[in-house]
């Protein structure tokens, strides 16, 4: 089986893989290693840039006791011409294990994945998921709270092209959220045009914050220092009139000052985020075993 | 021993790297592993982008249980003015027990291999050798054939700048095959004009097809929608002339409808285009296995 | 604990890293691994192109039974806006056993180390230090020599940009060496003008030279071939001016013919610069060792 889309898990795998990934958030802060995937090889394809998402994968694989091949984009030969199609059925004769793969193009993963007889995990495409991502938030939520069925979550900022807000809003429903999407009318979903941020915030256990691209603010949404924050971002008085116990969470890299007020980002009381990056790595592992090593 | 070009190989060695190939082929099939290089490091240093042939040798080296340090281009000291011979002195103490090496120009890994203690594989220099892809092409077709000796195999393209060609022109004929080299006129070489596309083919057992760089056809061959496939590439008109039990091969990456109509490329009854990837990936553990394992 | 810069050393620590090279040293030529990192993880963050410190970490890395990541600039989030401080978080919570980092801010791999629980080696930063290079130095000198106290070393070149010169001039004298700094008026600190190249080398058991860099050479110091070499350079001249026994050290990639004359360089009476690259990986072993491995 593959990992494409949050739609392609059943109820069954996405439980299994919250309960294998806070087994293996704890062994790994216990230092208590594990290698199930001993000898296996990972193909870690990024055809985008990613700091955290390629090294997360690798650590991941590593820490399973696989070995992970990293091909990125300027090796390859997307700029030679070849199709995609092409590039998997070459990787796919070399028989690895797993492939994990990051593309600008939205179905990429899959398109590779129809042709792969390894499992393909889908480390983000295009504006269409991030099915890892909304995982590891969910299982980031149930860690801190200790559950998460009857909690209210705010995912604010650019709605329209964001994976992560796409794959969260097909997840956490199914486990029993309420998801409120909101950002700025240019950056809605023209079919769902949400709520304003202050509406999404008010009330709310969870407010994830979504990354804007710099590149929209200075065509579509203004740019003077503190504008985009002051009207749509994440600020200690917005934050206020969420739940007395909210937390904040971001899927990185943060822009700070113009998504997100740096106090509210950095107070530990309230910041998942660095919990997010550690349980990435074990959510990865989870979902590595899960496909790779043979119990789904 | 270094492996830098066909001519070096005596036939005993071919012989051995092609069974032992064949032997990783299938322990690769069935999953069973074997870690001979254990604990050994393998640099892979690539001067030119390529995405099968590194992820080939980084592949082959993991299976054998070795670890494999990747040097990509825009990572060397290249662009500070060091010599070659400079970063071969380096990386030789550096104590490596193998050096993979790709480079533009024609004799690098020998000036490479001058200097390092370690065995060198020539994973491809300029226009001049590829002896790993021409082994690997042997045995994908002895694969196939179940016997090599006395075939017919037409290599069809940029002969002139092809060190796919040169390496099998130099090692088919070692095996009892006979070869013949075709091409556009303007790319054949000065001194060895060959045949026309069509009379290569004409009866032949085997058709490997060699990617055409698309800058020569903009500026020498015409760049028309089709113009090149009519011309010199492989249509099922053409490949119809060869034998009936016939086969089709290329090194890729494939340029679709330039050198090669793409109904002969994915028609499971001809192409050998993924076999010889994954053949690909056994021969060079059987490489490495040889030069490293010290079965030479 | 993390080794950010020669003072934060003590001298016992000094002589346990510099054993160690030694031991691992003859282990390495001896072909007798030792895995005491097996399972541990080690980033490898090159915010600079490198190619030996970067090869050189990794291959002490996984001769040591750990897997090394390795992070490029080009694959970073740096281009994306987050901070350094963010980053490091983020790497922080994937709980890596050791980071090395090169940087061309001084300071970097301090503020980093400030954020990571693990272990941050400095594997160069701006103008500032380069730790392990002085190391592998003084390693190197001792190996020769047979001891280091009471020789004479003189450093000569951009004394003044050179992190490699600082920490050298940190590290040496602390172990009973009398370090001379030289180079061209232009590349020598403001507040410590040094002597000329000829009143450096007179006497001295080691001549190191630094690299140039070759655009200071066209704005600074004129670039007519050979203009550097005669004027500031370590010539044949220069160099029978040192001791008999002398020998001659370069941290590279050299310049050949600027500031090293090629005949000096590869004389393997006095040449220690391969030397230092085997070094180099066994004392990164040994800092390695130390710092995760828990002899600190």
């Amino acid at each position: 089986m593959d990992l494409l889309s949050i739609d392609s898990l059943s109820e069954a795998q996405i439980g299994l893989i919250l309960d294998r990934a806070d087994h293996f958030f704890t062994t790994t802060r216990e230092g208590r290693p594990d290698e199930p995937l001993k000898g296996r090889i990972v193909f870690n394809l990024f055809y985008e840039n990613s700091t955290r998402t390629a090294m997360s994968f690798a650590t991941a694989a590593h820490r399973l006791g696989a070995s992970a091949i990293s091909l990125s984009v300027e090796h390859s030969s997307v700029k030679k011409g070849e199709t995609l199609e092409d590039t998997a059925r070459t990787l796919n004769a070399m028989r690895p294990d797993a492939v994990v793969i990051r593309h600008r193009d939205n179905g990429a993963p899959a398109t590779v994945a129809a042709i792969m007889e390894a499992p393909v995990i889908n480390a983000g495409d295009g504006t269409n998921e991030h099915p890892t991502q909304a995982l590891l938030d969910a299982a980031t939520i149930r860690k801190h709270f200790g559950q998460i069925e009857g909690l209210t979550v705010a995912i604010c900022g650019d709605i329209r092209h964001s994976r992560v807000a796409r794959s969260n809003a097909k997840l956490l429903p199914r486990l029993g959220v309420e998801v409120r999407l909101a950002g700025p009318p240019e950056l809605m979903p023209a079919d769902a045009p949400g709520l304003s941020i202050d509406e999404a915030i008010a009330g709310a256990d969870v407010v994830m914050m979504l990354r804007v691209q710099r590149e929209r603010l200075e065509q579509e949404l203004g740019d003077r220092p503190g504008e985009y924050l002051e009207r749509y971002g994440l600020t200690q008085s917005r934050l206020a009139t969420a739940k007395s116990h909210s937390v904040v969470m971001h899927p990185g890299p943060m822009n700070r000052g113009v998504e997100i007020d740096p106090a509210v980002a950095d107070d530990p009381q309230r910041s998942l985020i660095t919990l997010q990056v550690e349980m990435g790595v074990a959510l990865r592992m989870a979902c590595l075993e899960m496909l790779v090593g043979g119990s789904a």
